[in-house]
Order: C-alpha cells, then structure tokens, then sequence
C-alpha cells in the first residue's frame, strides 16, 4: 500500500498490529475516524492509553481492576471458601452475568499449552495452591472449558492441592467441549456451576 | 456487560464505536494489548492522535496528505489535463498502484445517495466544475464504479460541465459492476483507465 500521509500510514501500521485487523480494515476504520469530529479520536486515544498505564491486576485474583484488590474480592458478602478458577477476565464477566455465584474467582490468565510455549510457570498458578495451602479455601471449581488444555491445566492444579483439605469440583459437561465459556448462555453457564460435579468423577467419564 | 474496571470500559466502549467492532470483539483487542507491552498501546494511541488531529486535505483535489498540496498534484511530471474523478482516497491508492495514469485526481469524499441523505453540495463537486471553467482540464476521467449511486454521480457531473470544452470518459465495464475499485485486481483497473471509453457512449448502453 502507497500512502499520501506518513501520518495515515503510521496509523494504518499500528492498528492493523492488532489481531484479525489487516491493512485494509485498518484503512476503512481510519477514514470513518477522519470523517467523524477530532474528539471521537482523541477520546479514543486517551482512553486507549489510559487504560494501558493504569489499569491494574486484583492482588488477590488477578482480575482486571482499577484498584489494588478487585471488588469482587473485596465484597465481604461473597463466601472465601469457594473459588471458581477460570483462563482469563471475560469468564469473569460471563458467570457474573448469571448471577448464581457467591464466590472469589482465580483468573490464570490463560491454559497450559505447550504447542504455544505457555507452561504452568507462564500462569497464576502458584498463587492459586499457596491460597489452599492456607486453609480459607473449601473448594475449587475448575471452569477453564472443555479442551485439551483445559484438562491438562485443570489436572495440573488438582495434582498441585489433592493432599490439602479442599474439595475439587468441575462445572457440567452440558458446556459443549471445546467452547469458549463466554459464548456460553447465561442459563446453560448458571446452571452447570450450580450442577457442578466433584472433579474426580470427571476423570473418570 | 459488567466490567470490573472503569478505565476497561472505557477504551472497550470507545473502541466499539468504530464500524464493524462490537463490544465482544472491542473487549478482545483490549485483553490483548494488555498482555503486550505497554509501548504497542502508547503508540497506536499517539499515531490515532496525531493522523486526526494533523492530517490535510490536499486544496486541490481533496486527497489525504501531509502538506497543503499532495504530492501527486504537485508532481510536475504528471498533466493537469486529465483529471481521474474519484470517490476516495482507497481508489487514489488503488489507481496509483497500477502506476497507469499520470494525470491528476478530484476526491469526492463519497457518492450521491440521496437515501443516505448526500446530495451534491455534501461532496466536494464544485471544485471541480470550477476546475473545468478554468479551460486547462481536457479530460476527466469518471472512475465511481459501476453502482446506481456512481451513475448518478457520473450524470450529475456531466451535466454540469457539459457546455464546457472537456472531454469526459468513464473507467471500461469490464470492473464489474457494483463492486469498489479498490478491489479490482491492479492489471483489470490499469487497462480499465487505458481503455477508457466516452461517457456519452456509456450513456446508451
Ligand atoms: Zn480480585
Ligand atoms: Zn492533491
């Protein structure tokens, strides 16, 4: 691609970095900007950057935050007893939406894959065992979806704390295998948390 | 959706604006520049600023460019004769791509869609009639594209300036019709613009 303006160029450049956008979208998205007012813009921007250099990890769950402990981990009416371990923020966000969750989250910020280079030391992995390690924590819900790498990391945190006092737990197979939980319905997500199965039972199927 | 973080919500709600990015694929570029160096984010934020806040349009001919002329109309090696009517810069692009014309361009900055609600004073027409006044415009070349709303473009223009001494021709039918320009392969537009044929000729087909 020729360029008139190095300034559009440059533009052009760094949003296609982001994923699934090629030079081509990131071209059209440049050209709706310039036909909208400077603020849509530059409110885009401010709120790209501030977002990047402020925003912070919950010291307790690694959720995202814009405090050092998330609310969630910081609402006293959510029971300590029961963690729901999930890859990343926006299963989060979808088992919140059913509402039918009382407890903390543990976000791993991903799934141990070692086709992509990411072992358990690449996750928040050790947080997670230290906590049971500490005797607050009931029982884990392993909600990290149904792919291989799913149960190879579920089966890895389970090896890591199946000689503490903790239960282990996995939310219902009803989640199609291999879907993402966040594409999952609120219904489907809500009940198969409330319906979830000890995990060894889950070995075995 | 519930967002655990304000500053998220923020860049997810101003990134979803653009066209063609909802707020679960918006919330996916978020999660991945935080996983990516702050710098990525910094300077994508900057370049955005900068291209809205920054860029020109050519006095001319209503390119996008870096300096008050572009550097295409001010090229002493290209003629002011032949003037290739346009509707944006991706076709000045995709034109310039098949290094075949070496004449100027008139951007209209959209097409006549009275459904849209764009008439001829919303696009950058007059210019160009006053152009054709001035007597040094020999030919202009109409490339909109072979859809209802070029058509009425093309016919627009042409009444216009008909009673003036200016050739005027439009791109061969080959490109077929209704698609954009800059999606014709580079070797159909090149020949598209050499064979050029009469607009009145169009006209009765
Ligand atoms: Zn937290
Ligand atoms: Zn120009």
């Amino acid at each position: 691609m020729e360029f008139s303006s190095k300034l559009l160029e440059k533009a052009v450049n760094e949003m296609s970095q982001l994923p699934g956008i090629g030079k081509r979208t990131a071209l059209r998205l440049m050209l709706h900007l310039l036909r909208q007012p400077e603020d849509q813009t530059v409110q885009l921007a401010k709120a790209l950057e501030s977002m990047r250099l402020d925003i912070k990890f919950c010291k307790s769950c690694n959720n995202i935050s814009d405090k050092e402990v998330c609310e969630i981990c910081a609402n006293p009416h959510r029971t300590k007893e029961i963690i729901c371990v999930v890859e990343d923020i926006r299963d989060v966000m979808a088992i919140e939406n059913t509402s039918s969750f009382k407890g903390l989250y543990h976000v791993l910020g991903g799934k141990i894959s070692p086709m992509d280079g990411i072992g358990p030391n690449e996750l928040n992995i050790q947080p997670l065992v230290e906590k049971v390690k500490q005797g607050i924590v009931k029982e884990l819900i392993f909600a990290l979806g149904s792919t291989m790498e799913g149960d190879t990391t579920n089966f890895y945190i389970y090896r890591q704390i199946q000689d503490y006092n903790v239960t282990t737990s996995t939310i219902a197979r009803g989640i199609s295998v291999g879907n993402e939980l966040e594409y999952t319905d609120e219904i489907t997500l809500g009940r198969s948390i409330i319906n979830r199965i000890p995990f060894e039972a889950s070995l075995k199927s």
